[in-house]
Formats: C-alpha cells, structure tokens, sequence
C-alpha cells in the first residue's frame, strides 16, 4: 500500500478515455505520457493532436461526439481561411485555435513542449499530469506504395484510405526520454505501467519509438498491463484493425498481446473476447476479462478500477 | 490625358479611407504602398495591422468603429486565450486571425508578403494593388526615457502614454523597395504620388526610411501631393498631434508642410486650416483647401476627386 505514482500511455480518444478514468480515480498520481507522433504544423500553427485530445478530455471540454476538438465550438476562423482560400482540409476551431497559437508562440520562444503542456494543463484545472513522450519532434509517417506520407496527409487528408505498408517514426533515434520521465528513471518506481486502449502501430509504438522508453518501462519492475484496443476483432474507433489486416496480422485480442509481448505482464480484453484467453495465457501474459467499452463517464471509472484491482493481482501494491 | 496608375501612400485608419476613396475612383489604376514598420509577432501569428486596416477598408469589411479588424467580428478565440492565461493584450478576432494564420504559413514557406498580400486582396476582391513597403521587415522602435519600445508595445500595450522622444526604423537600411515599386522605376512613369492623411512620423516616415523610395519619389517627376493628418491643431485620429508636441513640433498643417518639404509639389488642407494657406505657399508648396474630414463612404470619393483635380493643376495629365 503506497502512494507511488502511475503511469499511463496513451494516444488518441481511447486512450484519452481510460486515461480520464484513471485521473478521477488517480487524481495528481496519475502520469500520463502522450503520443506526439502526429504532431505537425498547419498555418503557422505547432498542432498536437494527441495531447490536445487527452488534455480537452481530462478538463471535460472535449467534444464527446466529434472525437476531436473542443465541444460547443465555433467555426467562424475556418470559414474566414476557406473564404481567403487558405487550407481548410485540418479544422481547427475558434476555441482550439487558442491551445495551439499559445503552444506555437511559446515553443518559438524556446520554452518546452513539456513546460507549455504543464501551464495548459493547471489553467484548464488538470491534476494529473500530462507529458508529451519527448520534447524533440518524433514523426510518424506511413509507408504506402512507394509513397511516404506525414501523419495527418493519411489520417486527415486521405482518411486513411490508402493502405498501410509501414510505418516509421522520423527523429526517434535522436529523440530523448520526456525530461520528467527521465527524472524519474532511477529515482522513483511507479506502481505500475498502463498502455490506454489506443491504437498499436499508430499511438502507442511512436511512444515506444522513443529510446530509453521501452527500458525504462521493463527496468521500473512496474507491472505492466494494455488495455486491448481490439474488441471483437475491430477497432471501437480508427483504423488499428484496417491497419492490422493491411500489415498482415489478424485483428484480434491475441494479436494485440503478441504485439506488446516481452513488455506486458497482463492485457485487459473485453468480454467478448474470453475465448482468447487460453492462446494470450500462453504467451506468458496474464488476462483479465472485463466490459472495455466505454460509452459513459462512469463505464472510464469502471475499467480504470478494474485495471488497479487487475494490476494488485499482479503484485502492485496499489491503493 | 493618360492611363498610367496613380500611387499612394497609406498607414492605417485615415490612409485607408483615402486609399479606398482613390479606389473607388481608380480601381485597377491605383498602387497603395503600405507602412510595415507596425507588423510584429504575436502568439506566433505575423500580424501587419496596416496592411491589414487598408485591405478590410478596400474590401469593405472593416469594422467602422473600432477603427481596425473586421466588422460583425465574434471573439471566441480571445476568450479562450484568456481561459489559458495566454497574453490577451492584443486582440485578434476569429476573422482576422484567418489572415494572419494564412499570411504566416506562407511567409515561413518562403513566399513574400508581396505575393501573400497579392493572393489575400484577390480572394477579398480588391482589384487595387496594396504592396507592403519592403518584403524585408523595417520595424518602428520608439524611444523613450532611456527605452526602447516596439511599436505596438507602445501602441496598443502603453496606449501611448509614454513620451516619444525618438523614432527609429531597425532594418531600413537592408530592405529593398517592394519588388513591384522596383519595377516600376524607370520602366513607368506613376500619375501622380498621393501621401494619404495618415501620420507622418510613425505611418509615412517609415515608408520613405526604405532605402530608395525617396529618390523613385522624386526621381518620377510625378506630381507629388499629400493630404494633412493635421485638422485644425489637432489629429482625427491617433496620436499625430500629442507625438509632433513631444518631438517639440506644433500640430499644424504648416509643420505637417515643413515636414514633406522638398518631397511634396502641394498639400491638401481642410477648410479650418485656411489661415495657413500663405505660410505653406511661402515653402514653395501648392495649397488645395477642402473637407478632409471623411465621415461616409461618398466623403472619401469626394476627397479623392479633390485630390485628383489639384494634381491636374500641378501637371499630372490625369484622366
């Protein structure tokens, strides 16, 4: 029984959900490291997609039905670019433009990704904390048909509709660990170590991409555990199962284990996949079989509980 | 009796009513070359408030009290900045930070304010052409007790409530004439040069700090005319007469003639000011007398007739 701290990985809106559900139940114990994979500029704008998501839902402004962005937005900027026949393929709104414009202007002035993620976080009245994986840029690109093509061309632009050969994360090699991560490296154990229900290949390997992180995560002696992603061989949102099958592997809960495999101790799958927990028990990882979907702010605090009693059982001494 | 275009001089709220009478007059016979000495950074945005106040005022959307921005403007943006304790100072409404987001993606993809300004005024319909000064950033510093301030921390921030004691343009002696002003000179002969009401000291000076532009000025043999700021010993708008005080100047019409001495062939003075008529004529400067004062749209028309007659009796062959 301690107060240590616990440490989530996380992407996009899933991950962003269970991470929300674990705040409320975690409060400023939670420690969230966020993919900035997809980050790029877009009018002049230093834009983090990933972190904006977790942020805007941690704060209860995020939309709930859009996926991104700020709920109860206005438009009026985009029609004025469209009208002034900027670029208008990325939508930003009146209230989101704010988070980038001051996140652009005080990177320009050299301050952090890290420190501008700290100062929105306590003005949106956020306690947990939320860390981009690294201050350097890491950027996904996806590898198609000779093509190589930054994030947000293929997410956004394409809407994923070219299919995926590979994937790579450009600056990782020379990326280093989140500045607080590093800090705790060797100083402190966390309690444990949670990848969020986001995409694999998309969300989660970018963080992973970075070096030190995945020894870090083994070297803390932390239980790991996932969240599967996969429900009923499909993704609740995104394309990780489109991605799954272009990249030749089955969409699945087992498939999703055999990717975390060697970092993962337990992988929390939905209940109707308990038929597969025979095959991901036989890779050395432990189960625990649970409602994963989560449609309301209750269903986040639900399978945020169930990971920490999940995560006791594998010998964290959580609270 | 000629074609040939007509040039003029313009900063911000009363050089754009001028510019805009002279367009309605001209149209695609009309160059407004446009003060940049104003243009500065903010939460990352490139913001040129002259060419800004001059293209709305052209393409009839700016806002006709405030003075600068565009008309029926909503603020969704401002407030969330101040939701996230970013600088609040300097307002930008979700409309115009179109502008700025699109002009700043451009400049840093290497393009040049010329062509951006170009592409900006076509998509708002402007068939006049509005050149910013210099491609090259000369920047307005006004010096004060020791300090020196950019132009808009003395503008908008200080509300000009400290002293000027000095301007000074930084950058002006590496920055080339518009590349299109370049152009015209020696291959075209302008009309006629017009210097708008706008304030000579930190909205024309500026403009004649660009290397060169002075001598094109004189060097085209064009009638050269300007209309004064100066209306009855004190400013329409802005602070023209309470800087000329502290500089050690009377806000008259005739300083206003002593300062565009030796550039200017003949000023336009309001009514109120006919009592100055001599002292001007006796500079060797050509007087016209009329309402300068522009409350309506038909005022700026009628200004820009006025203008157009006296520099038929200055020599220009203007249609």
């Amino acid at each position: 029984m301690t107060d240590r701290r616990i440490v989530a990985l996380a992407g996009g809106v899933g991950g962003a959900k269970l991470a929300d559900g674990l705040a409320r139940v975690l409060g400023d114990r939670l420690v969230v490291v966020v993919n900035t994979g997809d980050d790029f500029e877009h009018l002049g704008l230093h834009i983090s997609p990933d972190l904006d998501t977790v942020m805007y839902t941690l704060a209860g402004i995020a939309d709930p039905e859009r996926g991104w962005g700020i709920r109860d937005e206005s438009w009026t900027f985009m029609e004025q670019v469209s009208r002034l026949g900027g670029p208008d393929w990325f939508r930003l709104g009146d209230r989101d433009i704010a988070t980038h414009a001051i996140r652009t202007y005080r990177l320009r002035a050299g301050d952090t990704l890290t420190a501008v993620t700290a100062d929105l976080c306590r003005s949106l009245g956020i306690s947990s904390q939320l860390l981009p994986m690294s201050d350097q840029p890491v950027r996904t690109k996806v590898h198609s048909g000779g093509l190589t093509l930054p994030f947000q061309d293929y997410f956004v632009r394409l809407r994923c509709e070219i299919p995926v050969e590979r994937l790579s994360f450009d600056g990782d090699a020379a990326a280093h660990l989140n500045p607080l991560v590093e800090a705790m490296r060797g100083a402190e154990t966390p309690e444990a170590i949670i990848i969020c229900p986001s995409n694999p290949y998309l969300s989660v390997d970018p963080i992973l991409s970075v070096p030190a992180m995945r020894g870090w995560i083994k070297d803390t002696g932390a239980p790991v555990i996932a969240v599967s992603p996969i429900v009923g061989g499909t993704a609740i949102k995104g394309p990780a199962a489109k991605i799954m099958q272009e990249l030749g592997v089955q969409p699945s809960v087992t498939s999703v284990a055999a990717h975390y495999r060697g970092l993962i101790d337990g992988l929390v799958i939905d209940t109707i996949d308990d038929v597969h927990v025979a095959d991901i028990q036989a890779m050395g990882i432990a189960t625990n079989v649970t409602g994963t979907v989560m449609r309301s702010i209750e269903d986040r605090k639900t399978l945020a509980q169930s990971c920490l009693t999940f995560l006791k059982t594998l010998g964290s001494g959580i609270r």
